[in-house]
């Protein structure tokens, strides 16, 4: 019996409501750089620390000691998703991540426009960081190309110089297992696909047409005259969060990438302001329509990576400023975490644990008023893997039954 | 290498004595209907606490975080049995449970009287809770059932309205893979047998000729007019604690299921007295006959499933006022727990992490001073799933060498 197992054995619904916050990459290190103090310790937080004394508390490892994690395993964690089982390739978080409807087969592809010199070399990997609107009509003109070899080609434009292109073959199998075309270093040439089975070599084929004929119609283009892919994907086959918990479960996620999870995941994707503010009163407005609500809040991450304590602190108060809004109608299992560690001093993300605190009816209270890497540190939930976090809330809400007589 | 594996590769024998005493969901949350403590905490108790200031804790995790265990899979995970590999039937646990002496290849169902009406509905899935006298003269017109189609019939009385029904078969393999008889819900007919595979559609086929047979005999018997089996189950193949560790183990526990638990694990049932009291006596009888006792404290779990917050403070106070009596003798190592939480204010079994002291001569002391769910989250012996909690003993008591060179 493994424990999704005793998750899909014991599972049932009722009309609770979970809402769980992530501060993406909010949990951090005390550096002397920075006051001796993380940005949870550091921010005043006076509505975080009375839920703090109310709630459960202790500390999520993403993956497992010492495993940082990337945006998507440390995302699938927080869902119950093993991230040492289930894996999302980067093609198709990109193109999820920008809306689009992937169906099962397809095999998706982030891709950059390039400058490329007269040596078939690539001179600029992201040409000049090209703006979106130059992107959009570039990518008008590869739309010319619809197929080859039977393979339909879909071309979908991103932010900056980025688009995704995928996929879709209605007769023969395509796979995905196919390197990146992308030589990473400035000076060398595209890197030809190949792929690693008889489905991947030939769409690999397809690839390289394609990239033939892209550059073709890009020839006289400036400075984006080249494009490179990367992070070849299939669709995964996981079951949705309706499938593994009876939940019916909606994002409330600004940026791509995270409300590219949630939809591979079968969350519905509420509109999501730029604000915090905006955040938690979308999750009042459809408060009644579903029974799991997933907000992220993304500065955290970012300041985090940009060594900006002052902007991570900034976040973390604005956060604590607008929960009130969010416990205007406080659902009935709350958790308030972040998918990783991002600490200012490391300027990326990190291994460290994060601070979890579960609000409840049945949390019960730790002797911990603060909402901290350390005060976390004291509490009744202990460390635990990320991937048990979706139990514990489901317990929390008491749509789990007992396991075994 | 598994940890079974570990264990069994570096276990000896020598003269310790080890005591693991369970206070039944002892475990619990703070509360604001139970003056925002726990009853571990509100209770006052000066000999656990002094004991903790001598001993490691920490908490269990009965199962893995978030998953509420049964009796069966609770206690498995305290005796180092994994609750995700190995399970006990119900039928098999109500067997051991009133002392029935199961063999191999016997399966075990739970039955109760039940009362029916002439359209062959149930009307009482327990028949007006009927007195054991009853049952017991009812069973005794069962008993005249000896045997159907090769395959003995073995009836015994349990408490109540309950009686469990032993199959065994000398020739012909017979399977427990077979469905409840019991409707779930009165003004439904009982439900005919079904096995999911041959041998277990051979005893469905002996159990549908059973139920025949027995609802004639009782037909003019009112209330108890019919009877239901649930639970139908084969005794599992385990190995017995002697196998596991090397120890000669003794179960001193009143209630039925505990000891039929104890009994499959091979441990010997010594006599066990109503109060607290008597059991710690009993260990100081037979102490010098076994290596491991097993102590079981009912009254918590009954407190905390009714939620008497009263009664579960009262019982943990009974086992301090006791305690010293354990301890004129005090074993080598001296484990203190429960099999799972029952919180007051949840009136059921719960997934939250159990107090867990063990005191010995090498488990140190931690910077607390009292024997409760916080106190405990600052222990040494962190936070850990119960299956690992034998392995603990065993080192503690030196009954295991280091792994590897």
């Amino acid at each position: 019996m493994h424990y999704d197992q005793i998750i899909s054995d014991t599972v049932k619904s009722n009309n609770s409501k979970i809402v769980m916050l992530v501060m993406d990459g909010v949990g951090d290190i005390r550096s002397p750089k920075f006051h001796n103090k993380t940005p949870l310790e550091y921010a005043n937080t006076p509505n975080l620390d009375r839920l703090a004394s109310e709630s459960s508390l202790g500390r999520c490892i993403p993956i497992l000691p010492g495993i940082t994690p990337g945006s998507g395993p440390g995302h699938l964690g927080l869902f119950g998703y093993d991230p040492l089982q289930v894996t999302i390739g980067r093609g198709v978080l990109e193109a999820v991540g920008i809306g689009f409807d992937l169906k099962n087969g397809d095999v998706a592809a982030r891709c950059n426009f390039a400058t490329m010199n007269e040596q078939g070399r690539i001179t600029d990997r992201r040409a000049g960081r090209i703006s979106t609107e130059i992107t959009e009509s570039l990518c008008k003109k590869l739309k010319s190309i619809h197929e080859i070899d039977g393979v339909e080609i879909i071309i979908e434009p991103g932010k900056g110089h980025r688009f995704v292109t995928v996929f879709r073959s209605k007769d023969k199998e395509i796979g995905a297992l196919i390197n990146d075309t992308d030589p990473l270093e400035e000076g060398k040439s595209p890197i030809t696909a190949k792929g690693e089975n008889p489905p991947s070599e030939f769409l690999a084929g397809v690839i390289n047409k394609f990239v033939q004929l892209g550059y073709d119609l890009l020839k006289d283009e400036h400075p984006a005259n080249a494009f490179l892919l990367r992070g070849i994907a299939s669709k995964p086959k996981i079951p949705t969060m309706r499938d593994k918990y009876l939940l019916e479960s909606a994002a409330i996620a600004a940026y791509p990438m995270y409300r590219g999870i949630a939809s591979l995941l079968g969350m519905t994707l509420l509109p999501a302001a730029d604000s915090i503010e905006g955040l938690f009163k979308t999750y009042l407005e459809y408060r009644h329509k579903y029974d799991f609500f997933f907000i992220h809040v993304k500065g955290t991450d970012q300041a985090g990576e940009d060594g900006d304590f002052d902007a991570k602190v900034s976040c973390i108060e604005k956060v604590d400023r607008a929960l009130p809004i969010l416990l205007e109608h406080t659902p009935d299992v709350l958790a308030i975490t972040g998918d990783h560690s991002s600490p200012c001093a490391m300027r990326s993300h990190s291994w460290h644990p994060v601070p979890i605190l579960i609000h409840g009816p049945f949390t019960g209270a730790d002797d911990v008023a603060f909402f901290h890497e350390n005060a976390c540190n004291q509490g009744s939930l202990g460390f635990f893997e990320s991937k048990y976090l979706m139990g514990l809330l489901l317990s929390n809400a008491k749509r789990l039954d007992k396991y075994g007589a």
